[in-house]
């Protein structure tokens, strides 16, 4: 059987997506990163160091080794380099290399917190109501639509940095001083919950989910999680798949509040849980194989084991500064 | 053989260290944690849950389980319970059953700054300039014998919480209005180290120890770190070690600074970084099972690899919610 080749790009402390498909058949996995201590450059069959992606050369460097490696896809796990791919795909189409991602205004939903309330304003999908303006919130407020306590946060930006719970108006006048580009949504307190999808690359069809509800975090990571039924969020998420032309692994984030379920984040790649959905018997590495050998995805059946409770914890791995070799791992 | 049976208290998602004694022959392990979300829980032989250590009840509860397990030896592995069990050695030690840490006096120069400060100053020890009032910094400063930037933090408390780095008076006299238990210390910026150690439990003596340079941190935990020669930290470490009585597994972190070695903190138990020492060939593990059998540890030889890059990453594991029993692990 012919071997599959996929690049993995900027793999930093993702060990575990690199297993995964390490340890599928007939797969050669290729992981870069632009420093030699991220840990899971050295569980792939080959590895190579990389500029960052603000370097001008970046793309060229990404074909090179495209061509070295004979690499039939290349899955970006970080916002920024499926952006930039997305944007770029045709340069690896023409070579016939997939792009596992999203196509580009997907992808923007993912970084652009006013762009995502817009999209799902203008497709009816709930969301957090979202306010891009100190003016935009006054006549929302004024019309009853809203009032405080309310959270304020950077519209372009992740984890919790620079993000304000406030009570009143003379608060919020302040927190925005000086400040640009934040956006004021209605502050929900209500149940996280995470949500690891693949949609098929080919038919844009959402073949397999995975919810989990969130029970501890940490520096924005889910430490600790609950799997739960997919039911009662499918035909949200169905909706959303279609309407923003989803493709490949994404990881979209729900609040439940007051009995509505509100899309709160989207990231078009592999989230930082998807190894709990793997643990619960998923395999979206084998649906990524299975589109870049030309298969199509059948739809999965949905299910996994529920009321599972799902952990972290660290792992060490140590690599000799020398040779840049693993050495040893998991020493028990 | 006769086993060994050790009782690992709050294991929390300390699962390495577990893993390690559970890979020593004729050893049994008996982990216990307040939640059963705690991964590391379902790494041992047995495993129970337990009130919170602020609870009356929970040096009865621990006795209890050493009895149903014939527990040999109690193994903390946070600070709180570090401390509460070296203040209650008694208990223990007549029903046979050894505490692995430091006496009270010791573990106690882990959790205050005001104490290390002050014993390290009685003992003629090197470390970080601290001033326990702004008068007494005042003083100071005008003796010439400190100036700004500073950096002020509680006395009592781990992490980066409430830490600021300061540059001026009025700075300073703001940062402490309305806060009791701060120090002021001098403004450190030199490169971190941190060291696992070994003092044998019977003699008291500095038997293993491994040095690393930290890289990477991240929410007070060291994520990357390359191991470092311990010659010129030996002799420091040595006369600490005897100087403060410790016992059992260590881990104190040192500023290198203008030429000189800082104490910057004591853990009288093992360290979060404690695995990268593993993976590098000590086995602190086996140096307790001996002490536990009656055997004093002879002195080690302190080598290890030099130069090796030491890693962390978030591994994942499963467990149901209604059996406890842990299902899936390192899925790969």
């Amino acid at each position: 059987m012919d071997m599959t080749n996929i690049l993995i790009l900027t793999v930093g402390t993702r060990v575990k997506i690199v297993e995964y498909f390490k340890a599928l058949p007939h797969v050669k996995v290729v992981c870069t990163d632009a420093s030699l201590n991220a840990p899971a450059l050295y569980f792939g069959d080959v590895h190579y160091q990389m500029p960052r992606f603000t370097d001008p050369t970046y793309l060229d460097r990404v074909l090179e080794i495209c061509e070295a490696e004979d690499i039939d896809g290349i899955l970006p796990i970080i916002d920024t380099t499926a952006f930039m791919l997305s944007q770029n795909q045709q340069r690896f189409s023409q070579k016939n290399i997939k792009i596992i991602t999203s196509p580009p205004e997907a992808v923007a939903l993912s970084y652009d917190k006013r762009k995502l309330a817009r999209f799902c304003h203008d497709n009816q999908l709930p969301t957090i109501p979202t306010f891009e303006s100190l003016s935009d919130f006054k006549c929302a407020r004024e019309a009853g639509q809203i009032d405080f306590p309310v959270f304020v946060k950077p519209a372009i930006g992740s984890g919790s940095v620079d993000n304000y719970k406030v009570s009143d108006m003379t608060e919020l006048e302040a927190v925005l001083v000086d400040k640009t580009n934040m956006i004021i949504q209605a502050f929900v307190d209500g149940p996280e919950f995470g949500i690891d999808a693949y949609c098929d690359l080919e038919t844009g069809e959402l073949v397999d989910l995975f919810v989990k509800e969130k029970l501890l975090m940490r520096g924005g990571e889910t430490d600790k999680a609950r799997s739960v039924d997919q039911e009662p969020i499918l035909s949200i998420l169905r909706d959303l798949v279609r309407r923003a032309n989803l493709r490949g692994p994404i990881d979209v984030e729900f609040f439940y509040d007051h009995g509505q379920w509100l899309i709160s984040e989207i990231n078009t790649r592999f989230g930082g849980g998807y190894p709990f959905a793997q643990a619960c018997g998923k395999n979206y590495p084998q649906l990524i194989v299975n589109n870049l050998n030309g298969e199509r995805n059948q739809v999965q059946n949905f299910e996994y084991p529920l009321n599972m409770i799902l952990m972290k914890y660290p792992e060490v791995v140590v690599s000799s500064m020398d040779s840049n070799v693993l050495l040893q791992s998991k020493v028990g």
